[in-house]
């Protein structure tokens, strides 16, 4: 196993001579940091995840900017090279509405030089944290006036909203985090989330560190815990919510939500409120993104039996019973829109 | 990959020294057959999923009679050992209750000697085909009058109830071969069926020697799929069925169910009625396998994150659109009882 440190520090920072990531594939085995300093390299964590989740590529993109502006300035690169490379970064992925956002952000001060941007970048990355802290505690106290009692709960969550998916501490996992401070944490079921395992990989790793009390099981598994083992709410982050509260999320997240509501439990989405996208009208208009076939069927595959990988699915606002950002609670299951969180209708 | 056979042909049959089975777990990558000529290795055969499916399972569990009666003759056993060496085949594996009925069937005869037990065994294995066959027949009638349109179908399986899983042409995958026969099959999303894979190394293999055309998916893309890839319905076999039509099978069918459910397609379950189980009252009743740990995290996992690994999950007989036997088709979601399939009342 990696060597434990404080996940509450920041994953993906600045460090003098570029952009500082954990290396998200190598966990748990290696706990590796990598230095980006050019815009190749960027693109190509961004792509095979070595730097992952929605809140995580808002800080990496905003940072990214100033990764283009050095190697520009290196290279000799003219303006519209340098525009080319921010927008190659911009669309590292195309679901997560973060990373075009943290990216869009630093990239709106350019023309002011690195300095500007890297002040920028790094107050998106700050806001992430706050925004992280304040949203766990607001999903914690949502949590238990609803549960109404005084047991711990058994939570479930699918895909890794950790620390490593944000600027440190975590959304779905921070939520977890702040309930088990408060004593309020019985056990997790921790979905693997395959392809690429970050529920056994990312999630169980954390949740260790942190000494919660957590199982991992195959997706396969959620709905039967969430009928049969008394779970009492299942908690995930987000890539992109859309104005009507349909939420884009990590392969299977979906099914996750069906269970609790045959279940009659409460499914959390929690996500700052960076990863909501009023100009995304609805689900249907989400981008998905299909990955390698490869992910799923192992580079030996039959030919015969090609992989379908869609990375992520939309669960209706319908089934969302609450979305948890920094702002406060939307229960869109209820007809409450995510533009209430601004005071304004969406 | 392993050479293509005839797959309708017998998975599991007798040859002259013993119990003939196909070494499920090399599959797809190696096609072996063993011989299985004493109790300690069926007994291993049937833990280690080398022979699997709940009809396979009745077929090995009437020939292993045949086997102890054999290892008795060589070794001396008296009649106590005998009939202690059939219960630990009868209890192999506890949720399919195919095992118990097919090695009870056989051991019936047991004082008739091995010509009698091998008799009543090859009775087993050839209705077991005869009843897949006409069930498939059933289910494909069903799903066709169901369908309401003259397209090629979008269907869903989960895990494996091909031939491999029963004495031959298969269950949920014989309804896929029967509808593909009328050239009524477009595509099918094979989910992959973590934690071992049935779905993406037996299904698959079982798909691409018959040519139907297929995807392989990770159980967590089952609910999106249902949802937003216009399939028309899911088809899986079973493992037991309550009397009241709650339905054990591997783990994550319950997740397919559901999402058929919300998605207003048909789900099948397509079984032999020798896995209707009129003695278990309802899903609550059946015992669920927990299987190690580590078929889930893997041999070298962190032991602060422990797998939690049940085989099977049950489906609510409300969440069964039809329940397809070679006796006929019971909808269960609109009330209508297993038992109805022998003409009196569960």
């Amino acid at each position: 196993m990696a060597q434990d440190e404080d996940l509450t520090a920041c994953p993906v920072r600045w460090a003098d001579d570029g952009l500082l990531l954990i290396d998200q594939t190598r966990l748990p085995g290696e706990l590796r940091r990598v230095l980006i300093d050019d815009v190749d390299a960027l693109v190509e964590a961004i792509r095979s995840l070595a730097v992952r989740g929605a809140p995580a590529l808002g800080v990496a993109g905003a940072f990214g900017v100033a990764v283009a502006l050095r190697q520009g300035a290196r290279e000799g690169w003219d303006r519209a090279a340098t525009l080319a490379a921010v927008e190659r970064i911009r669309h590292a992925r195309p679901t997560a509405v973060n990373l075009r956002r943290g990216t869009d952000r630093a990239a709106a001060r350019l023309e002011e030089g690195v300095a500007a941007v890297l002040e920028e970048a790094e107050a998106v990355r700050r806001e992430d944290v706050a925004a992280n802290r304040r949203l766990s505690e607001l999903g914690a106290d949502w949590l238990l006036a609803r549960a109404g009692h005084d047991r711990p709960l058994r939570l479930l969550t699918h895909c890794n909203a950790g620390a490593l998916a944000t600027a440190g501490w975590g959304t779905a996992l921070g939520v977890v985090r702040e309930l088990h401070r408060r004593g309020r944490v019985e056990l997790v079921y921790v979905d693997e989330t395959r392809p690429l395992l970050q529920g056994a990989r990312l999630t169980a790793w954390e949740l260790a560190q942190e000494g919660i009390a957590h199982v991992v099981q195959v997706d396969g598994a959620a709905a039967s815990t969430i009928l049969y083992q008394g779970v009492d709410a299942a908690v995930v982050g987000a890539d992109r919510i859309a104005a009507n509260g349909d939420t884009a999320n990590k392969i299977g997240t979906l099914g996750v939500a069906l269970a609790c509501a045959h279940a009659g439990i409460p499914f959390l989405v929690a996500a700052p409120t960076t990863t909501v996208d009023p100009d995304t009208p609805d689900g249907a208009a989400i981008p998905i993104e299909l990955r390698a076939p490869h992910e799923v069927t192992g580079p030996d595959a039959d030919e015969r039996s090609p992989g379908f990988n869609p990375a992520f699915d939309v669960t209706p606002g319908s089934l969302v019973s609450a979305l948890v950002t920094e702002r406060g609670v939307a229960e869109v299951s209820r007809g409450e829109l995510p533009g209430k969180l601004w005071g304004t209708p969406a």
